[in-house]
């Protein structure tokens, strides 16, 4: 093994090299953990005679590790972690690891083999943008690692290397037979796509097959899911693991012919549906079962966003971990309360009916001194939602069971939600996903049974908060599906007042909802995670000040 | 002017040039507003025969701008800005500005003179840690910038570039003779001594006069402290601008004998409660002004965290626009009731006593069925902190006040406190001040007037949440020193369990604290904004996951 070209190729008369592809999930924090982890599937895939075995980017410490990467102990416990690995012998082990030494902290992937670190490889490009800080935390890797195995030269690189072109040509160059990558690369929505073209134009450009291993699961707001692959120099793909779920995939390259097998059957292709719905089922239950919480409750409303959350926890807990409440009041509607608890029925969990009246009685009896000069207003709307709340949590309280809110991404954007009502909860499964994306995964998740679990009134009747009598969500807003259509250029790709009008939207209603979104920061700053689905999801990616005084139209431009 | 070393000094028989450090307020976003302030000094700094006015780091913006540096339009914005100051002759004016243009995006300053922007300097060191985002945003700059002015030739440097020493150190080879800094340096207490020592060592050690200019005013959580100032190339202070307010410095420097002149007074050295009140009431101030509150609201508990703020919220925005409310209920006492009162009438706000029995009796009415079962636990003790929550948004949404927070750092960083409870509000103006650092503020505060704006009784009685009968802080906790040195060792220094217990503190205990802190992060992360004033601030100074398994000892070491 060395960092030069393979020059002795010729000694071993080995022509093929077997890699195991470990798609695993690993925990953030717990090294101890995943080192065992990490020892099972090396054992397992020396018993299938593989001679390689790879896991993801950073999966010793888990993927992201934020401040964690700097405590003081790191290095030492990272050290004391690979140390465990010494004792398994005749597989080649690379290890996504953080690497501390007196030239800096680096993402560094480890070739370990027979009791021996052979190399280490730094990343070069160090993401910091959207939801990374890399840069942080990391110092820049620089220098190309190629190591010979077998006859084989293998190039490594650590995911944001090969979104650009630069340190493949250079390991192409080199003398690289095969590449490596190693990722932590998390879901949005169509990012499989974007990769799979990344990799077969790498490969294409440079004539060079290409493994390229991702991990899988849900840390707070991100969940990763894995699709790793293996990528023939023609660009063709030969293998590609499952999305979402843990799978230890076996590649075989034979470099007589410089290409990988083939797999014998590809994984089915998941609709966009089927893959945002995955990515927030698997964000939950993990969220859920790494805290440790019992179970999660869930406040129905007779409407769609409650409903759809809660196929969502089941679908993530089982109907046996999931608690329903429905919390009525004056202005619920009787269809409510039967949308509510048929929802509960189908879907088989725990349902409990607490009206909120005296709640609320005892709340505005204290108010009433204050407030005797003063006209109902959003404040007494504010007062059930908050009821609401306070009932959602005195049960977590007292039972622990995580809280589930259930804004969607359209309410959150433009503050049409309450704090400390509708947004209480440990956990906001459709955080990213706007009203007609809430409607899209209502009908396909009631296409995968026989039986409607979301009745089709939930779905076809108009959306009301129903906090007062005969409000209707769209008296305030534009329709939803133009609400979302402004947002999703304003939010998700940060389209300024001028160009969103020039696509024809009524200019006082942009500059309205503009400044909905810029004064319901504050609101979002207070919010609970959710798991990202979107190419902008609020929270760590959208950074904005909280006291903002940037002007909704250009001032340049008048 | 050039980017050549000066040699056309003797060209220019002119002695001296003056210089004008514009340490102000910029308002983050609102470009217009920044140029006409701009406008105003330069034309002010004019009429005072100033050849040079110099504004702090990214004024055009304001400081931290976070993601409005991606807006598209953002290019456009800051050259129409920067033209509108083209028509103002006869002074250079060195101004801070985000550069856009084909290589990138920089962190700027503009050399501007007599309608030309005669040069610019890009910041070479970008700060990515601690609060600082830097590198999400800008590309690093390559070159050193000097300029000629009057036979004087000036090195420009940006905040961060002058930590280190090579940037000022090529400068001076390339023949400056004074070195302009522009900041956006954000207060923590003890910095300014430590910006006075970096400054002195960097003048001695080249030889070289500096001008350092910070601007002032809080912007979200950070404030910025001003203390801009000119140091001789022997280390001597020159001149020293005021702490917290806005002033125009007027610094000459000497060509002929390489030196400023001297400020005839300098002004007073604050001590650290002084220097930390401040930065709270600045804080504080900016906050509530720039979001066009009306006022604040403040619900007191009789202890301390609610005097000290509601002192706080007196001295930034005056005592009609605040409001104090006091929400007793069973287990209040007719002492804090008694202190409570005092408090608001020595400092004449606004007092209104809101029993909160009724609310509690409603919403356990309402979850009395829910409850049969079950026996009395901290649940219920969240029912009254989370009644007293909905009465401050209640008056707030009626009433249009900013509500207080009067969370402090002790019990954020162990989770001692209600979300949704007394966590609600819009500002937490004791969020990075420990529990004996409020007895310090208060105690200081105390000493500033002849009246005990804080009486005395709110400052010897025991703490206590006053949730249960008898109930006092330290029954479940260590004494507040003891609690608070564990904690300034682990959140502040990152220090490790087995460090903190080897300084002679119980290890149970220290584990018990350690896990209380990483815990909470749920409840921080749902947190309102303070004011940051320690080294390091719970926010966006210290990320850690939620879902965290990182183990409290290290096993490394076992």
């Amino acid at each position: 093994m060395s960092k030069q070209p393979n020059t002795n190729a010729t000694v071993h008369q080995h022509h093929h090299l077997t890699f195991a592809v470990a798609q695993s999930s690993f925990l953030v924090g717990d090294i101890e953990h995943n080192i065992k982890k990490m020892r099972q599937q090396a054992l397992k895939a020396k018993a299938q005679e593989c001679d390689v075995i790879i896991f993801p980017e950073l999966a010793v410490l888990g993927y992201p590790p934020e401040d964690l990467l700097l405590r003081p102990s790191l290095a030492n416990r990272v050290k004391a972690g690979l140390s465990k690995l010494a004792d398994i012998e005749g597989i080649v082990m690379i290890v996504g690891y953080p690497h501390v030494d007196h030239y800096g902290t680096f993402n560094s992937a480890a070739i370990l083999h027979n009791g021996q670190q052979k190399g280490f490889y730094h990343k070069q490009i160090l993401p910091n943008y959207g939801v990374f800080d890399e840069r942080r935390y990391f110092d820049k890797g620089r220098n190309q690692v190629l190591f010979d195995y077998k006859g084989v030269s293998i190039g490594l690189l650590i995911c944001e290397d090969l979104w650009q072109p630069a340190p493949i040509n250079t390991l192409k160059e080199q003398g690289a037979d095969v590449l490596v990558v190693i990722n932590a690369s998390p879901f949005e929505m169509g990012k499989q796509t974007e990769r799979i073209a990344c990799v077969q134009t790498r490969a294409k450009d440079n004539e060079l097959p290409i493994i390229y291993v991702n991990c899988v699961g849900g840390q707070d707001d991100l969940v990763f899911d894995g699709g790793s692959m293996a990528v023939q120099a023609n660009g063709e793909i030969a293998h590609e693991a499952s999305r979402f779920l843990e799978q230890m995939l076996k590649i075989t390259y034979d470099q007589q012919q410089k290409q990988f097998d083939k797999q014998s059957k590809a994984p089915l292709k998941l609709s966009q549906e089927s893959e945002m719905y995955q990515a927030l089922v698997v964000g939950l239950r993990d969220y859920v079962n790494y805290s440790g919480f019992k179970g999660v409750i869930v406040g129905l409303s007779g409407g769609i966003d409650s409903a759809l959350t809660l196929c969502i926890a089941v679908d993530a807990l089982g109907a046996d971990k999931v608690y329903a409440v429905m919390m009525p009041y004056e202005y619920t509607s009787q269809t409510s309360l039967e949308d509510a608890q048929a929802q509960a029925r189908r879907l088989n969990v725990s349902y409990t009916v607490c009206p909120i009246h005296d709640a609320v009685e005892g709340i505005r009896h204290t108010l009433a001194p204050l407030f005797s000069k003063s006209r109902a207003d959003t404040t007494e709307e504010n007062i059930q939602a908050r009821a609401r709340g306070m009932v959602l949590m005195a049960l977590s309280n007292k039972f622990g069971h995580l809280v589930l809110s259930t804004g969607n991404k359209s309410e959150l954007a433009i503050g049409f939600t309450t704090l400390y009502g509708d947004m209480v909860g440990g956990f906001d499964v459709l955080k990213d996903i706007y009203k007609t994306q809430v409607y899209e995964l209502a009908n396909y998740r009631n296409r995968l049974e026989d039986v409607l679990v979301i009745p089709e009134r939930v779905i076809t009747k108009a959306p009301s908060a129903e906090l007062r009598p005969e409000q209707k969500d769209e008296d305030n807003l534009p329709d939803y599906p133009t609400l979302d259509s402004i947002l999703s250029l304003y939010v998700d790709k940060d389209t300024s007042f001028e160009e969103i009008v020039a696509k024809g939207f009524d200019a006082d209603m942009v500059a309205t909802i503009i400044r909905m979104v810029d004064n319901s920061e504050y609101k979002r700053r207070q919010a609970t995670i959710g798991t990202k689905v979107s190419k902008k999801a609020f929270g760590r990616e959208r950074r904005y000040p909280l006291v903002n005084s940037w002007s909704i139209e250009d001032p340049s431009l008048s």
